[in-house]
């Protein structure tokens, strides 16, 4: 009886339990109809969770600064949550099962819900697959969740746009992330970080983050600049400090309504054209007729354009 | 006579008439349906030209390497077409006219074609539009084409992946890329420039650049790293010789072919779900009943997911 079962890791994940959690999250991520199903039932008891997105190059010490940050709420009481979005390169494993195992200083407390997801193999798109994951803790009664992506571009933002409040992590050195700010390749987060804040070039950091900060139009919010030392815990309680103002400051100028309608509407689309653009790929692979089609395009006798035309009338589309 | 003109225009291009040129990637631009026509008419003429992506992070010299290079090239007789994908953002403006003054210096020759297209508001996709001006560019008989782009992630490298040659143009002090590298979080491009290489720092950014392509799966194509000090034209005749060794390389192997086939596949497919996600956005857009839809959305009342299938439902998908 499948149905009593989804019912049941429903009730269970209400009322907070990690396992049922953990397991709504797997159903996600393999794209299940049941976790679907699931996100759709829960749906009404999200909304009450703080999110946070944190986002930044490889190696500023992100994990550890999320670590912290947890211990930090934890202190207060709060609840938390952390989804790591893993980029699933051969590479990278071991550097980041380094950064995991200082945030696994929490694994054994239950106030606490630590998952890495892969950010390919999702098969509706990984944007997608971590708003879902992120509606689940909140539905679960988590406090705080925070979303962590490692990348140093618009992409990288986009996925931590789910959150209320964006942090972008940096460390003395990270010019090339300056230089994207500033050129504005990358949008100005709400709040930035300067990590590893015992390094001698700390200020020179600063001074170049203010620099950028200056040129950017005038808002009502002023992006606060946190230095921390996150594996000593220094500066964290200031950080945890600054989000929390950034989230008053946003309900109290009702963007945080405003930012999590447009995020919603935003999600429908990208979820229904992911659908639409899945269809189409399973109806086009294996059909001789499309693959005679995508040949007269690389022998040069059909182009591109007009190929997609024939492909998407075929299609019926 | 609207047709006409199209055919003189198809014919002006081919025979390399840059105004004809000019014209036809502003129509492309404005996904005017005569650009795809005049696409669609002259690529049986493209494949010729050899095709190289510069990426990188803002401010490492990208453009005046671009210029340089194109020098190069036309001192060995070859006609030059640069692309530059450039990010429409109001701060990236100045900085952006700054680094085009260099190419300037190649205005007045006929041999040299240079243009930008801005990163928002092509309708099609900006990753689509730019295969649609490189392949403008090769049917107008160029030899070189360049594609520029600004920026420091996967989303850039997949812009500059419709070149047969990936060059990664770094510069001393550029750790974000370098741990972006490492981390797997950018793919490994086929030739790594050390720009603004007479800073004291370049050989520690060399051996960094080392260090991070010894950890790759080995490969028969061994990354070259060039030194180049851009702005008084040093080692910039040693990039144009890994460029031609790198394409003689591919040739060689067969993934030349390869390469294309499978990129024009990926392009095609592209196409066909952009223009599907186009023509779902404007169905959907001022419809009363999908308005009610988002709004049940974000009044927690129905999850994002359901709502999309819903949406689909309604559109007949």
């Amino acid at each position: 009886m499948p149905a009593k079962t989804d019912e049941s890791l429903a009730k269970r994940l209400l009322a907070g339990d990690k396992r049922a959690l953990a397991r709504a999250i797997t159903l996600i991520e393999n794209d299940d109809p049941a976790g679907w199903e699931l996100v759709r039932e829960v749906y009404p008891q999200t909304g009450r969770a703080r999110i946070v997105g944190l986002t930044g190059p490889p190696g500023v010490g992100k994990s550890t600064l999320i670590g912290a940050l947890t211990k930090e709420m934890r202190d207060a009481d709060r609840e938390v949550a952390v989804l790591s979005i893993d980029p699933s390169s051969p590479f990278t494993r071991g550097a980041l099962l380094g950064d995991r195992i200082r945030l696994s200083d929490h694994f054994l407390d239950s106030g606490v819900f630590i998952r890495s997801m892969a950010s390919r193999g999702a098969l509706g798109g990984l944007s997608e697959a971590t708003l879902q994951a992120a509606l689940l803790m909140d539905a679960s009664g988590k406090d705080d969740v925070f979303i962590e992506t490692v990348g140093v571009g618009q992409a990288e933002i986009d996925i931590v746009d789910h959150g209320d409040t964006v942090v972008l992590v940096l460390m003395p050195g990270s010019g090339d992330s300056i230089q994207a700010l500033k050129a504005g390749v990358m949008e100005i987060p709400d709040i930035i970080v300067v990590n590893k804040a015992e390094h001698p070039m700390t200020e020179t950091m600063v001074r170049e983050i203010r620099g950028v900060l200056s040129l950017g139009p005038a808002a009502s919010w002023r992006v606060p600049i946190v230095r921390t030392e996150a594996a000593h815990g220094d500066g964290v309680a200031e950080l945890a400090e600054r989000i929390g103002e950034h989230r008053a400051h946003i309900e109290a100028e009702g963007t945080l309504e405003e930012r999590r309608a447009r995020n919603l509407r935003n999600e429908v689309l990208e979820l229904a054209a992911a659908r639409m653009r899945r269809g189409l790929e399973a109806r086009v692979s294996d059909d001789p007729e499309i693959e005679a089609l995508l040949e007269r395009v690389v022998s040069r006798e059909l182009d591109p354009a007009s190929a997609a035309t024939e492909l998407l009338e075929r299609d019926g589309g």
